[in-house]
């Protein structure tokens, strides 16, 4: 993808004319199914495109999530900002992630005991919830869907990438506090078991465990601060 | 700052608990305040710190306008994503601007005939409307101020960066079409003057020229849009 950044992308529209897919996302997404069917051909897959869609479930033994590109649109229009994103799942038990920042060169990824960029070790960070920022997805945030722009107001800002992936990347370095989307079991899968590393958790919007069935509004905050920024939502909610 | 920037900083609250001041703004500001005065005694400066603020005015032979952090919010907790913007006026008139994307290292400036980053040319890009990603104020987005949210269905999405300055580099870099926020002279300065090198205006938000006068709604759009953006946010307003 690097080498042919500046050349011509075939670009499709999905379910709306912004959900977009191009032959990178297929061409990668062929690549890496390719080798990981070689390498275990009896594990099972759940990508975002084609019709790779293996319901996650903890009965499969062995299960891999693949997001070829996120931040499609950041990939179109900006040629950087986007990511490639995988996960490993044994029997519904996140073993490893793995985030590609692509444009920066920067592999993000987990095993059972730590957190990496690269060979550099990641550090879990305090965060305090009043001297941080946030990253959003802006539908979320301007409608104040479960409490989020109430939330914010607690916070010095809000950042939007268009890219679930950045946006995870910022927070494992420390950049972020948390991340808020509405998101498929791929774009969130990697990203919250790299940040079960340092010290994340990841939730759906009302507190209880992600589904891993279709779109969700999913969070991901430090474990220290989950119940006040769940209060914080809850009493925006009841208002 | 990149010698230090994982050491300590110290803050200091301005108008409001989310509108923060450092040690290094002012060391920043004092430095870059201390140079000109040296090189030029008789320029006049308009500075975002402390109390160097000259009146932008047509009738200066020589005003120099800084903004020694833009994005401070970003530099303090990200220690990323902020810039140093610098702009040259002559009676009243943009001579040159530069802005420095200080942890990428890149230096973007223009004079009286191109724009570069660093070395390299920047180019013109075409740019649709309908196939463009904005940078936003996250405030005037979710209130739709002037227009701008429904102007965002136009468009692919908006972005938030925190900062005037990341914002006008990624519009000189092509990977987003305007920019739209509520801006100090020493916010857009230094940008409008780059960008104008590139096709682009700045304008305020009802389409008249900006006053350089206290805060204030600001866009920068291509000059070949500026006329179909202005009747979708004038559109939006008589509704």
């Amino acid at each position: 993808m690097r080498e042919n950044i500046n050349g011509p992308v075939k670009i499709t529209e999905k379910t709306r004319p912004d959900d977009l897919v191009t032959n990178y996302d297929q061409l990668v997404q062929k690549n890496i199914v390719g080798q990981i069917k070689h390498a275990f051909p009896d594990d099972l897959i759940l990508a975002e495109e084609d019709e790779i869609k293996t319901a996650f479930s903890a009965s499969i033994p062995s299960l891999w999530i693949l997001d070829p590109i996120d931040g499609t649109t950041n990939f179109i229009v900006q040629r950087d900002k986007f990511a490639v994103m995988l996960a490993y799942y044994e029997y519904g038990v996140g073993k490893f992630g793995i985030i590609l920042d692509v444009m920066k060169e920067r592999l993000y990824w987990s095993d059972e005991a730590a957190a990496y960029c690269n060979d550099r070790l990641l550090k879990k960070k305090d965060f305090n919830l009043h001297y941080s920022l946030i990253g959003v997805n802006a539908y979320m945030y301007r409608t104040n869907t479960g409490g989020l722009l109430d939330l914010s107001f607690q916070t010095l800002g809000v950042r939007t990438s268009g890219s679930a992936g950045i946006s995870y990347t910022d927070l494992f370095e420390g950049k972020l506090m948390g991340y808020f989307s509405n998101l498929q079991p791929w774009d969130y899968a990697a990203g919250s078991i790299i940040a079960s590393q340092l010290g994340f958790v990841t939730k759906s919007l009302d507190g209880g465990e992600p589904t891993f069935s279709g779109r969700e509004m999913i969070y991901t905050v430090p474990k220290s601060l989950q119940n006040e920024i769940q209060n914080y939502l809850k009493s925006s909610k009841i208002e």
